[in-house]
């Protein structure tokens, strides 16, 4: 008789390691692990994942990578749209999470799989980000989620594992590390208060660089495309930025919101890159964009943002919001000139070919050329029209 | 014969000066001077004002202190609203023109004035917020426009002056700076540009201070009471932060964005005290508000910022947003961490009797006491019925 | 010992008779019964209710009368806001379920009862409306849903019933009706197609009436306070109009939309006083408010709509959006003029003290005295500022 | 030496035919009438328009048709959009304006005018309608406006002509009449009040038609494309719904509003096909769009619908707001059954193939196979969350 399939998405941490131990032994299935890269392993770690699965007894190990998928599909619309989730966070967890999803609901459509595994605890957004791309993209699988299900504590699933002969070591690091393309998230026993940040030594990339910098950040129609007057591809430029940025401590923060199930949650991040170009390419649309531009992008990417952390992805409405973005973006091109200081960076003007500010047209507080005081006092006077004739109406003046 | 009464907004600048004499000497007005302080001018600088109009030789001066009005009906409410135009700017300026606006027409009905008049140019916001609060408020006077009308270079008003025996140093200063409670404008050669920075002479404060330190930020419904432990009342709040973190050099930054008269602008500003309360009020308010009540504060804060800046603070629209942004703050209450550094600051967190994260309910990734993962796996599976169904109908899938 | 108390939420028909039955039989409960009257029942259908109960074997039955608190805490905030929920329905069923749960809520707390039952299956809005207010309100409390829990068909509730004694009939009724003040709705075979219209039967009020008539409809602060010079309370005002309106056959519609599990649904509605009410005030509203006001009324006014359509009344932003709402009715105040005819209504116009049409400042189309041409020219220029410099920089001309 | 030539927007009537002789004679310019027919105008129509400009002495005129122009840049988008100014006026004339203006605009490019002249008066949108577009498309020519600045009555414009030779009948229709493929609009002694509907001789089309009647009306890509089973472009659905519709009386109303200018204005409008293919165009959506996709059409649509409505249709978010618009309608096609009755309409039903209630996944109220009662207890019970936290933490429940 035929093994049931199923498709774990597979860390290598203890809880997935757990799973895959538990599922292929007990639960009898055909256990195929997959993990998703979205930019945080490195050729080295995607072995070590692997070597992982051979220890635990895994059959079939794949690594998926959707890098650049990400960027395309998703990390664009978060610059186009200035993303920052309660003016402060990128996504940088929970937009990865979406495209871990998707990519492990497509491989296990075409591996014919039985059911999908994943290791989310029963409090977090995870578990629902995952079931939410499940239930609609593999309605027809059953979601397994045995940490979820069975509330074991680390002790029972070391126990449970070296029971079922692997022996590792299993020691668990004092700050949970999740790291990918768009940024790296930092949970700890501080960001279960309130009050407490994040300790130096809790942050992945170290603060030392002290040297003053400005750097030259371009973008082409929206996208980062080169840095320091190097062509490089959006991908490309999102890394090398956060080599250059992140040793100065630029980018940490901590997140604080509504997760998708009720309550709230707090969770540091490391994001150089993100933050810099996010806030480059804001101030590059003020100078390109017009008033009501800008006024509408910053509503729909509030809800595209949002709608992306909480994992509703696949709802229509951001097919609908990226084509909106997508045209706002035809004359953001130009350099941004940014300051690296430790802890902290600053903007230094743009230079675009499409800024509105040189238009020789007027210069604010300075000249009208293309219009006259009389103009502006008929402006005024016609602005006020509304509010005056209210006020002589209504307030008995 | 009676002369007609002009009351005259004066700063006791180059263009002032020329109106006051222009309007008394040839227009042969009776002109009242009227300095409004919203927090900018010390007691010696007001006596400085007046000395200066003797020199001009008028008879009615008045130096209108509005500092606590302009708390009280405008800043607040930017508290409230966290307001920062184009995400950046606390409308330093703007919002203080408002209120220099309504104190100067309160004083002009009060003595009965047939005309009012002010020194704005034709190139930029100051003149159209005045315009159109006189236009509401005393729409029965002249508006007076001088500098506006005669498009005189600053040779011209000197010599002017001069040929009515006003002898006085009137050195253009490098950098325009205008300063009240709620922040300091900075204007130069740079800021007319789209690439420049505002260079270290610029700022009106010097950053000498290098000592890291944590202070600790008190809210009461949404109002800042007071700092280290000292209870203050949110001007003496606002004034004392102001002079703890402008030192670091802490607050600085170029606002660029649409002015009202449709051309772009770029304005520096130093904003110590504003920028750590706005974004330590919103911290808290991450803790103690909900989800859609963050989401539509948001909405209607924009809408109240962007009205305030272009003048239309007498819209009856702005009176509706107050009592919503009001109303939200009975839960704002607490104390804020942050951490004061060279250049920036950091928010550490928070404390308050009404932090939604310490409700014993759950804690975010770690523990589910009051619901469990089948609740959750239900609520995924409703969650995605609409994105399937509209899948599975009209995706062919 | 004592039999544990539960509050059932009580409508006389068969699935909450059966309820009634199970919990008190074989389940060992201590049955409170409770109806909550939202203007729906007559002091005759009140008594019927209670003797249905006896007829039960409940001996503890209340009729809890909520219409007042419905209006002052509910309909009175839709008419201010317009809430027509898509454009077309007044909410007549959402909210009064809302009001109902409260008021269970209420009376369970009051009487120290262990758990609440109500008799809605597993495929409506009600089970979301009525689980989450008793969620919210009183956690400790065990909510029994048995129809939703045990999928019984009508055949075999009767047969149950009659196996314990209750000889009742039972014929289905070819519509299901839900009267209550806010309107009434209809499901039926044709509802859950997309294609069929309601018949002419299915309607609770006959169209009989024929004679034209224009009725003035009188507002104060936004509240409907009389009716053909009659002053009258706002909850008389709702019942004589739809005395009145609803033998045109005026009011009848078909709601389509999403529920909050997320499927469309379909539903008819009889609301002939909803519908006049939400227009007549909504024109009023044209004339006494200005733009922004009535732009924002709408933002939030749909976000209100949907909350509360959703159940999700008790989030606190919805306190926040009455005091806005309430805070622009205060010239809402004068008489609409509305013209019934068979099927359809149209307003006529309005008479207000506050009537921003009556200025003398200019109209439309025919005077200008308080601006000229030139202002015009000048506002005109002006506005075209932006627009223009976009396409001399940015489109090559 | 050269005439400086004017285009003169020429509509026939006593306005611009005064604009004509008095640029042609005194001012000395030569005068290029241009009538644009925006779906208004006969033949007929259009040879008698020539034939009065010859009797105006006036060598150069041209008819321009834009009909199809005004359907694919603009109404296309107000269905999409289901544009209805205020909840009432699909912008009949608002619309049309601005492509006249273009019209204009780009026919006067194309001869290098020096000017361009409108008959519009000072107290109108039209005039800020076409002022705004002549600004942005051809800043470099003069607008002349010879109603707006001379402020003649009829009497003397009257004279004027008759002092120049033109001896014509200019008797004043007692009610202004403007026609488009979009809607007519109506102004009358009545529209100047706020309390006086329109008369039925008001009306353009007389209300002689009684017998009730379903029509079935065609969308695909959310465009209107045939009526009881005829396939038509879109243009000629709406003439031919219009044909078969007004006859009843339907689509007349008396739109309430604010004008550009600032006071409140009032005209009534016949539109029977815009109203109804907006109205079964709306409930289509309502079948086959998801929530959010409705939610935000609606805000972007409303945005678009005022900036069209206040002739700023050139500014580039509206090209934005087109693209995200265009691509919610990929699903739009299905048929709307349509009953017609004396003075109203009602919307039967919908048949389509991308209709989401007809799933087979549940049916609202009736059937959950897809989901369980214990799926909705959890989705309510993690809904609560927030709620219910939110109480046990601020009040001290």
């Amino acid at each position: 008789m035929n093994k049931k399939k199923v498709v774990l998405a597979f860390s290598g941490g203890l809880d997935t390691s757990y799973c895959a131990v538990h599922l292929s032994g007990e639960k009898g299935y055909d256990v195929y692990t997959a993990a998703v890269n979205t930019g945080g392993f490195s050729p080295a770690e995607e072995k070590e994942l692997a070597r992982k699965t051979e220890q635990l007894g895994i059959d079939h190990h794949i690594c998926l990578n959707v890098e650049e998928e990400f960027y395309q599909k998703g990390i664009r619309y978060l610059i186009f749209g200035n993303v920052l989730k309660n003016h402060t966070y990128p996504l940088s967890v929970s937009a990865e999470r979406v495209f871990q999803a998707i990519a492990i609901a497509e491989y296990a459509k075409s591996i014919n799989a039985d059911a999908i595994a994943h290791g989310s605890t029963g409090a977090g957004n995870d578990q629902v980000r995952f079931d939410l791309v499940f239930n609609v993209m593999v309605p027809e699988m059953e979601i397994i989620t045995p940490i979820r299900d069975q509330k074991l504590s680390r002790e029972e699933e070391v126990e449970y594992l070296e029971s079922h002969g692997v022996e590792q070591e299993w020691a668990k690091a004092k700050y949970s590390i999740n790291q990918g393309l768009w940024g790296t998230s930092v949970g700890g026993a501080e960001t279960l208060t309130s009050h407490q940040p994040l300790p130096e030594e809790a942050w992945p990339t170290k603060a030392v660089e002290n040297d003053m910098k400005t750097i030259e950040l371009e973008f082409k129609n929206g996208e980062p495309v080169g840095i320091e007057g190097e062509n490089l591809s959006p991908v490309e430029t999102i890394r090398k930025l956060n080599e250059i940025a992140a040793p100065y401590g630029i980018g940490r923060d901590v997140h604080v919101g509504d997760t998708i199930i009720g309550i709230k949650g707090r969770v540091g991040f490391e994001a150089a890159a993100p933050l810099i170009i996010i806030k480059a390419h804001q101030l590059l649309e003020k100078h390109v964009l017009g008033k009501w531009q800008l006024y509408w992008k910053d509503q729909l990417s509030e809800w595209y943002g949002m709608l992306m952390h909480e994992g509703q992805y696949l709802d229509p409405v951001m097919r609908d919001i990226e084509v909106f973005l997508e045209n706002t973006q035809q004359n953001v091109s130009g350099k941004v000139f940014v300051k690296l200081e430790p802890g902290c960076f600053t903007l230094e003007g743009i230079q675009s070919g499409n800024d509105l500010m040189a238009s020789g047209h007027g210069q604010y507080g300075e000249m009208n050329n293309a219009w006259s005081g009389d103009d502006v006092k008929g402006f005024t006077k016609i602005l006020a029209n509304s509010m005056l004739i209210q006020k002589q109406v209504q307030n008995n003046d």
